[in-house]
């Protein structure tokens, strides 16, 4: 291939370099914030809400995989140090052949219901509190509209 | 205190969440396919990018970091990694005490000038092509209004 690279224009290139910084900047304070108050990595915070407020405390690997956009073996890997820690545990269900439970012990609920409230208070002082509900509204169908279409591309 | 925690209501949570889950796709998977098509890490890409379209090739540790939103130890730490793998190289500058110069080598300009064609392809694919030209500028100017936010914005 001979031909020039596709690259973006200057307002592609300014408005992807905008949302670029604003996800790093955000998702980097609000993870140092998480780490100092509760102890906790972003990983950690998302597998134990997604257990205890989708799951009902307890959910499928694959499942949970899912529901957070991990692939499979980073949430296998995520789960290990986590129960390592005490804050989830494998059910195993030699049974049905569809894999192990992850289960939210009483020490992950404890910690997440710690963590939670200081949590949401950084998310609303760093981005709710920065946009105006017509901004967010927009932020949000934008985001989706990202996602629908990612879901049929391929890898 | 004993006051109840003040959670997000429907519509931020769920603005939040889509927002959360697409840069969360969309990250890992330029990230993934960054690896494989350049054997290169999204922060890998991230310097030499800085260092050879802002830096002219290169850059103070402090600018550098600055420019991509990192802590100036999460930096250092990623240029000795790359500096190992011969990416990038330290110019000490004892006389000014300003810190060290990072640039990149012969080997880093290649690596980012054969990586880019195909990133900009999978962010072109992936992302830009799901927004019309109005989204992708409404989610630049929300995505601004939010770093300039987290600017004023202690820790």
């Amino acid at each position: 291939m001979d031909a020039q690279p596709h690259w973006l224009d200057p307002e592609q290139k300014a408005a992807w370099g905008s949302f670029i910084r604003m996800q790093e900047t955000l998702i980097g304070r609000l993870s140092r914030s998480l780490q100092v108050d509760s102890g906790m990595s972003a990983a950690d915070y998302a597998v134990l809400v997604s257990l205890t407020e989708r799951g009902d405390g307890r959910m499928r690997l694959l499942d949970l995989a899912k529901l957070v956009e991990w692939e499979k073996s980073r949430m296998s890997h995520q789960v290990t140090r986590m129960a390592k820690r005490g804050l989830v545990a494998r059910e195993e269900c030699p049974d049905d052949g569809r894999g192990a439970f992850i289960v939210a012990t009483p020490a992950g609920c404890k910690a997440i219901e710690e963590a939670a409230p200081t949590h949401v208070e950084h998310v609303r002082r760093l981005f709710i509190d920065a946009l105006t509900p017509n901004q967010l509204s927009a932020l949000g169908r934008i985001s989706e509209h990202v996602l629908e279409h990612m879901g049929k591309q391929p890898d």
